[in-house]
């Protein structure tokens, strides 16, 4: 009964693997449980040589609410008022998030609903993200008196400061098209080809050698935090390596004697 | 008689300190004398319960016309040809400008005409601005023979660096709907729009916990200088001591209870 | 008999030196003799004080088509299956795109055609860009299952993270107007009015003080991989010492005396 699922999981015979998240009463919220679900497929995923692309999409109205705000207040009841507790759920947040930059398979959020706090957080940590027309992002811990300090981390790093602090310091929602204006998201379709635009860009990428994936994925976010002389002797070092690797070499016989390649690992 | 003071401070009962910048002849020029009160200014706002955003506006067709060159030019007639002058007045500069960043309090610009040179960087400088469709920015340097060096700390760290570039090498003017575009500006209004959508923002950044503020925005320029993992490392040990204080206990409760919060330093 | 040349310069009596790629018949590869030619001219025309800004062009259907993928294969016969070679040419690449940034002039990309992996790079590595708008733009590697690694060095540098991510995981054509939306261009232009615009924006820059606009480059690229407190710290003492240089003297004199300036190094 996969729908009792938090996470519901469906391969293709095309190498990509659809994750929805289930917890359609919860608006998707990142759980104790939910994190320890989400931790555990990217890293058995990140290893199945059968998987060449993720998809994060989910159920119901929200792609993902943030965290789950009264599992953190059951908590506050402990001795230490939840000091321990609340270290070990941002932690593993922050852990999922990291989980998802260090996968070596590229990860794109479908983003079909609204996406608030963490669950925002969770579309700006992902490679690349398609967002339904009628989608909204918000980070409004502000309304709380809760900063969304972490996602701010993911938020920061994908659009421009100002963007960044009125989002953070406002609370407001931000429709969609903004949104791909800004880069948080790739892109914005109308809700009916939503799946098809991201399943077709999941599908482009699956169809490319893994290891050439694996490896310009991890270099990216490796060189983007070197100064420039550090950035470009790693990544030419990198080159040279994807040079003397086979798919490399069939990719580039295949290009110019005009054939399709045919990748090693498939 | 405020008129004729360079900065016209009014509050407002919602915890909005208005700066205008009012010395209009000389189009608002950070002179030394000015300078010296913005520091002040932002110092004394900075630390005052009372203050709970601080919006930065000006008198007068130029919002500000960055260094008095006058001012500069009458120190190149001591011994040493003005050079510990201008060391001091960049100091100065310098230091207003990071005052703004490091003020607990958010703080926007309301950008109502010409900002040029060290008053672009004052706009980029902020952590919000919002400018009238009238009004242009320019980084024009290169004319006089003076780079904006200290304004392309600001502009390079808001916009993309073709853009900051662009307005260093060529010095021309760009009108207010671009530098919205480019995230110079978070938006811009038509004039007689402007001091009320800047005064709504500023006010509904107000009704949020001082406190919350605070911490925030410390931590999105601490964290934007750390690579990744240390920035979540850090960012998470900031979520959980926000959630030991008193208003997220309070926010969240009252988010859950379905009422409005009662911060505590309200 | 210039045709024949990879690379032909052409002079103006306003100090814009234009550099055309002429290696129409491999597309303006970056084959080891093209990028020897680009980093010999970079250097001499970096000394060179009539030459105050440098214009990249390209004649035929292909701006660059990025490296001269025969010519890495052909290393493949060598006993170490091409590594030695590979690591050759990679750091040469990587040295001629630092010889730009490096460079005390001035670089601006006039973009014609394609421009593709390390020739997508080339744009991206110069400090401004004007393309036509049937210029388009792409990062193909993982077609071949080469990924653009070093391309991305720079394409990560310019435009926001999903945007590269994208250009990289999915090797598509961008079109020019997409690329200036990204901040990979700073404008696309009717193919009839390229090279009167780029040409334009040459002579403008062309018309400052080489010195300043020297001083102004070489701080931009190094405060930005600086810390923002010694970001300042470092500009203010650039403004200082630029504020004693005789440039910047005549320079704010002519303005303040509302006549044109005679910059020294005219």
């Amino acid at each position: 009964m996969p729908s009792e699922n938090r996470l519901i999981l469906d391969r293709d015979d095309q190498g990509v693997l659809r994750v929805t998240l289930n917890d359609v009463s919860r608006r998707n919220a990142l759980s104790e449980a939910m994190l320890a679900d989400l931790d555990a497929l990217l890293r058995s995923a990140g290893q199945d040589a059968e998987v060449r692309v993720i998809v994060l999409a989910a159920n119901g109205p929200a792609f993902c609410a943030g965290h789950d705000l009264k599992e953190l207040t059951v908590a506050r009841a402990a001795p230490d008022r939840g000091r321990a507790y609340f270290a070990k759920i941002m932690g593993m947040c922050a852990g999922v998030m990291q989980a998802i930059v260090a996968c070596p398979k590229p990860v794109i959020a479908e983003v079909s609903g609204i996406a608030t706090a963490a669950g925002c957080q969770l579309v700006a940590s992902c490679d690349l993200a398609v967002a339904a027309e009628t989608a909204k992002f918000s980070t409004p811990g502000v309304h709380i008196g809760l900063f969304c300090s972490t996602p701010m981390v993911a938020l920061s790093r994908n659009v421009a400061p100002k963007h960044a602090m009125e989002m953070l310091l406002a609370g407001d929602m931000i429709p969609a098209a903004r949104a791909a204006e800004m880069g948080l998201v790739n892109r914005a379709v109308p809700p009916e080809a939503l799946t098809e635009t991201t399943m077709e860009l999941a599908r482009k990428i699956a169809s490319k050698s893994s290891m050439t994936l694996a490896t310009g994925k991890r270099a990216f976010y490796a060189q983007r935090e070197m100064p420039l002389a550090e950035a470009y002797e790693y990544a030419a070092a990198v080159m040279v390596e994807n040079m003397m690797a086979q798919d490399a070499e069939e990719g580039i016989s295949a290009f110019i004697q005009k054939r399709s390649p045919e990748w090693q690992d498939k």
